[in-house]
């Protein structure tokens, strides 16, 4: 799943969670930024989970955004065996709707951090946007993108207030 | 931290989880089995971990203990690296009090098991119980032990019954 | 519903539990482990409860998987009549989505332990698993199993892994 | 612990739970009502408290009183052995601060009921006054008792409103 | 909505708690206590809940039943203004699933008691038959019918054990 | 406690809140509105508590702020028997922490608004102002008043931040 | 979306929001309040936000209704940016089921005020009757209109009663 | 509050919040990372925060640490007004103990990243943490610092581990 120039490795515990994950794929592709996407496990599979962590440096990556639901390990996990920025996306995976994973990808103990997100779609979105902003302290041109982008949300806030005005004047 | 004759290995992420920790400890005393206590963290010294997990059967090992807080990952990265019961304890040491480690402890996926008990000291002696129940299939005079245990049990409540009576008649 | 050799007996304490409990029951067939599975309810049959988990010892059983919802309090009732393992399973069968099960079978006083599994199905076969860790503590060929097993999971995610790079690469 | 006349049967999971169950039974000397007051555990001592309810009938009981924390299962037992109502007090004795008492209290399956009262103090004195109301359907003096408490709760918020006046306006 | 020997006085909040509330007025029915069942509003008809309050004994009536959702104030405040036993059932009808009226049933302060039970179905039929319970410490036939309910849910537990069995034996 | 041209009628569910909701009546003072502060209960005193709200026009109340915790009910009754804007600050008084407050405070039907602020001391200060955004409407001085409060609060962040440097370069 | 003579300003922050946020509106045109209903979003179009807000005086607004979910700060900006009363509906759009929200939206600092509604549609209504409570301060008219909308929330009940009557005697 | 290489911008809504938020400045200068800290309010100060956002880049600011409590709306005021990366962290100053304010700071709308750490202490200290992982991107000379600090930890544990066994062994 690794692109030649990929900056960012999403991650994510189990393939049920890829429709989520993918928001985050696809809001990288709007920002020209190349990411890998896999599967691996904390839990199932620690010694893949460490190798694709530990070679992900040789492999160009730059910043990790993980997805996992339940008692979601696989965030902390990777935080625990790189110095690259990780970021956290918890899913709504089991009865209690996503704050287990809330909880388990958050509470992370002093020395070892995860960047956390809001559950599901809107968080993978968000991480997405994050590595972006991480990638801009470097990159001039991403910086530019993320401004437009900032003002494209504003002008979108516009445009629904319009179709609401017309929507409701009929 | 080891004694040669170790059957339960106690770990916790941090020393300070030493006092609720000890509760395990004293009870394995209380029943004549041999354990090990040491710290170690599955985010701090992930390598440690590891490789205490993996020498363990070596050393006699045959239950774990783990005791961990806030996003409590100890027990379900060692449930990871073992095929050995694993007994997690949540801890309270964190705003939220433990729930957020009870949910980072017990929300384990299908595959990898860790029996969680109660948050702190309750837990902590509950573990050891639970250890013992599972060392006490193989073992008559520990099922006798545990028998003798829960009799004792229901004789405390019978003590603290009368000694209850005594005082409300004063 | 008794197998002649059942080292496990699954009991639930309603038959709309079936379905999440028969994931526990196939997880012990994959591991050749015979067992009984049965309805009994703490508060509605708590005579015939405690005649099941009584005679169970001298049925064959060594191990206890208790599937109950809400003020789920099964578990615990089969704990304080026995010293063989128990191991709870939450069930999501109420408004409170199995918060409330989770609380009630996870909290148990210091002396009579329940080992508690994640809410519903991942739990039930988790219960299953953990079973077999534990009567794989004598019984080697069981150990292998395990081992297989877990290489199967890491396999697993291998697998999942591979078939996302194909579904992205179309 | 039991009076000769006793009507409520006041039981508590452990002797650290006297002092808020004690409210109960100060409420209903306040009452005139006699009433038993014990220590006995659904968990560690389920044989004596099967003794306990069975007998209860003879000895004149008409109403339990059940306090417990945590895991709180008392209630439930006691009201799977019993037709006479059974009135629940959730104890604030875990981390969890009664949220798992007052689940494992209230939220009990369809057939066998539990009256669930506040967590704590104000849930003792509550299921005192509330075990009154039911023995004054049949105890006309105890009516008026009733409605008499309730003139003096109503004259004591009079009251407390006259002295933070006269506080006020020092 | 009133029965000329309603002993039990249903109330509900909304009519659209019709269908949850029915369950209690069914049990009624099987052990033969007449009842009546209206809808009134602590909020929206307060002078109307009182005076069906205040009128109830005159109609004969000895137990309320009140089921309310979200900021459930009915039943604190029938017990308010009645010496009778109050039985509360919370009703699941919010975004936040019961949990809030739960909470805003059972939290009464000292001195007005509302006996709480399960959030739904599962607690209007246990309103139901606590209320029985309550009736039957004056009705030795009521006593009988509920020896026999206890008997019948213990029936019902053995039955479905024998089609669980015939189910898994096909 | 009725002062002659009291606008702001203050209730509190019972005399141990009078610390919390003294923060509405001193804010009340600064903005040089006249306040009454009373002691009465929706559910020990509901006569007195209809009383106080039925005759609060006539003594020129325009607004309520009430102060109640656990199944506070006090807000919502007092919204049932007026058409007055009404306040509600939900208290922190039980083993819930207040959030049995905020529910039974905030879920309130539809047709009958409480407005809710947040728990505790911040609540208490913020029901005062929010009183006076309201009388604000239709009093000009008022408003200047609260623009002029707004410039403070914001120098009052200037000399916070002030002080910290200082602090932090001794 | 902005009437000659709006007197209350109902804002949101998504589109998807409009459905339940239209319960604002449809109520206050019951009273025959003038509104405005818009689009815009604390986080997405601030400035627009800030501009809306500050203009809102001159185009007669008196009172603001905001609905947001998720961590809601509309209504605090709004708040932070204005003297006029600010009502907020925390919405039911996150996993979290608008516990998020209700949190966001109600725990404010003291100093700065959010009149927190229910959760969702019955909040949207609320918010409504609570802006009208406030203009009927100064509008006799009004205020006699909420005492007939008071008056028919009773006659709703009682025809609810009637009806479920007429169905239960068929 | 400036240093003239400030790096990293740490902001408080409240100078009570400056003993946790320490936490992340004294890592930051464990690292050799110049940062300013300073007092501000998203709804008390607002025009001095966007200020404050707004000149950053030109102080030479790169990310933000930003701590809030209760309804904390200061880091995705922050995030709004900014393409710089925004690090959250939640405090524990209100009744619910930090939870408000970890729903109110993580669970930001698509499009506004705030990437939220632990509540209280840990927290803060992983935001500087992270920081420093961010700013390690294009400075090789943190990067080992980085991998220092994770060799340190480890050995931290390490000598916990021993002094654990001095303790017991004594």
């Amino acid at each position: 799943m690794t692109e030649s120039s990929a900056l960012v490795s999403i991650l994510m515990g189990s393939d049920s969670d890829l429709d989520v994950m993918m928001e985050a794929g696809r809001t990288l592709e709007k920002f020209g930024i190349g990411y890998e996407i896999d599967v691996t496990s904390a839990h199932r599979s620690p010694e893949r989970t460490r190798k694709i962590v530990a070679e992900a440096p040789a492999r160009g990556v730059r910043v990790f955004i993980i997805g996992a639901g339940a008692a979601a390990h696989l965030a902390g996990v990777v935080s625990a065996e790189s110095t690259l920025p990780v970021i956290g996306v918890p899913l709504d995976s089991s009865a209690l709707r996503g704050v287990d994973a809330l909880y388990a990808t958050v509470q992370m103990p002093a020395g070892i951090p995860v960047a956390t997100m809001a559950i599901g779609k809107a968080g993978a979105t968000n991480a997405a946007i994050f590595a972006v902003e991480i990638l801009a302290l470097s990159d001039e041109g991403l910086r530019q993108k993320l401004q437009e982008h900032k003002r494209k949300l504003a002008e979108g806030v516009e445009q629904k207030s319009q179709s609401l005005r017309e929507r409701l004047n009929k």
